[in-house]
């Protein structure tokens, strides 16, 4: 049986956005069953964990045959066993791959650095300054991907993992107005958010939260 | 014939270091010849070229198969041809894809902070409370990193695409004050890039920037 390990509960904030939704994903739209493995604060922290997640993040993803971390690696992991996530031929495949590199290396890194910086330092005293550098190199990066997207519905001719990946990026961008400039990119987001095997996965991350809400 | 898109010069800080290195250390690794299609700094620009890579870097990899963007996905193609890169076995696999995620989306990100605000931003008003933070961050996740890194040699038990990966980043830390609190990850980077296959990559690159330093 496939397990993906979650966090148990976490602050409003990260509510919908901890990457083992990506996980989830993978797997509704692929329709292989999980269960999940619920973790807390404290364990993540612990050296057994640490001996399966090296950083003390989640997801990690085991199937009985394999123990991985990284939510993109287990998502390509996903994708090769599944033409709803990735095309069988060797083009559509190489394609798929690149878009998820692209996505967790060229895209996300600029998207964590605007976003953390306004959720965790927004009192610094570098936090403004930092803050005009950062959104000018994320619109810089956003308008070449607006420009990619002309006429395309999806990265490539198809729904694949890249776009799952990335849309899981670009959603944290919703509502910032980093991101107002296009909307293009925004209906995107939405478009692939709002298939049915992301609202089961977010559903999923959501309802666990939810059940283990803590005393306060 | 593999042909790898590369800047034909860049300046002296990006020396080494500019992403085609990656493409061309994992096909000497595999023994797999290439030849270099040189691009300059305009026509990254140009739409031509954003055409095979919407973000305007390098490199750019086609077999005649297959035409592919980002570095890390290129590495992770070229290792599923072959063994020198990635174990043949299922959990091998699993573990080299998990590892190069890691080393892409995990710590990168914190590495690119530090350098590329010392780099280009170091007048900034900013930088220097920014720099304390980013330092932070990065100590945090290199620290994970030594204590994974404990009693082996490789990130799992022999060298694949993933400590390729890693090595090409941790590199850019050497003789950074933010990597001395670590010799095993300073004495791993060294192996790995003493590697005969790496330094005929790193050659490769530095040869073609000299000979195409611009006229003054």
């Amino acid at each position: 049986m496939r397990e993906v390990t979650a966090f148990c509960w976490v602050p409003d904030f990260a509510r919908g956005f901890v990457r083992d939704i990506r996980v989830r994903w993978a797997l509704e739209e692929a329709g292989l069953p999980y269960k999940e493995h619920l973790i807390d604060h404290e364990e993540k922290l612990a050296p057994a964990y640490r001996r399966l997640q090296p950083f003390g993040q989640v997801p990690v993803y085991r199937d009985g045959k394999v123990s991985m971390f990284e939510s993109g690696a287990i998502v390509m992991k996903i994708a090769e066993q599944s033409e709803a996530l990735m095309p069988p031929d060797e083009h559509g495949r190489a394609r798929t791959l690149s878009w998820a590199f692209a996505a967790v290396n060229s895209v996300e890194p600029l998207v964590s650095n605007v976003i953390d910086t306004e959720l965790f330092c927004a009192d610094e005293n570098w936090a403004p300054g930092y803050l005009v550098a950062a959104r000018n190199s994320l619109s810089v990066r956003l308008e070449c991907l607006s420009v990619w997207m002309q006429e395309r519905a999806c990265l490539e001719d198809r729904f694949t993992a890249g776009d799952l990946l990335m849309t899981t990026i670009l959603r944290e961008l919703i509502g910032n107005p980093v991101f107002e400039p296009f909307p293009d990119l925004k209906a995107y987001t939405d478009r692939c958010s709002a298939r049915p095997a992301f609202q089961r996965a977010l559903t999923a991350q959501l309802t666990t939260f939810d059940a283990h809400v803590p005393a306060v």
